[in-house]
């Protein structure tokens, strides 16, 4: 049984209910990683992620991509680098599909802080994740993070997502 | 049972040979998409993606997100109108996991062609994919394609993925 996120299941079975179950996991995880980052915690963002080098990450920013969870780490730890205090993170619009030990979502993520310059920062990535659940528990196992860029200009769209309409 | 492509599963169990086929149909999915986009036929792209408003797509280039197979059409439409002749396309370094009915790939897609100005186009992407067996056919039902970007800047790496290291 398949549950998409803000589509209520029909009339419970077994099999529906685990579904839920697993939905509700994966959104209590993306509930940790929030706090995780809310409080500039790299070991607690970490514990969200498969923690081994089959990890795979298209970030928002270069390189090309991140393999593996020590890789991701170091990424991590240079993000927070470009803050002057902690920055805040926002999951919205969490929309999540599950089957079995397999699921993946897609969510808008908005960040804000005030950078080493002391200018704000202010600023919306678009997320999806694939998740495997392992021994019992959920982790991501692929991420994918980006803006939208004008690709006749090679500019990303600074003012995502103000600048134009919602999809 | 999960396959993971490209790791090879143990020995035969029933349920590994399911999954081992479910992950070449959804390869072949991928090769159909490759060869529709080479012909430039939009119709045989779109028969690779969910065919209702629940599709939902994280393009490289603006808006903030295509919603339904109506909208990512026109998104077709309008890519083709970039190009003098046909652009082509290489999937490269596909890696599927899937499980049951659902399931998610990550990879580069190498895009190469001639602008309506005549300027060589030589684009590289990364793509995650999320799908969905559906009455026996796998579909795309959320795609995410993306350039990184220098947030410094605020411009997309137009060399990727050449200006700097593979992950």
């Amino acid at each position: 049984m398949i549950i998409v996120s803000g589509n209520p299941a029909g009339p419970s079975q077994p099999a529906v209910i685990v579904s839920q179950d697993d939905e509700a996991a994966i959104r209590a995880l993306e509930d940790r990683f929030a706090a995780a980052f809310n409080a500039g915690d790299i070991d607690a963002i970490m514990k969200n992620y498969l923690q081994d080098k089959s990890l795979v990450v298209f970030d928002v920013v270069p390189r090309k991509q991140y393999l593996g969870a020590d890789v991701y780490r170091k990424d991590w730890e240079e993000f927070f680098t470009h803050f002057r205090g902690r920055p805040k993170i926002a999951i919205m619009d969490l929309s999540i599909t599950v089957d079995g030990n397999l699921g993946f979502s897609h969510s808008f993520q908005h960040v804000t802080g005030t950078d080493t310059q002391g200018h704000p920062v202010d600023r919306t990535v678009r997320v999806t994740d694939g998740y495997r659940k392992i021994g019992g528990n959920w982790l991501i196992v692929l991420e994918h993070i980006s803006v939208p860029v004008d690709l006749k200009t090679g500019k990303a769209d600074s003012l995502y997502p103000y600048s134009y309409s919602p999809g």
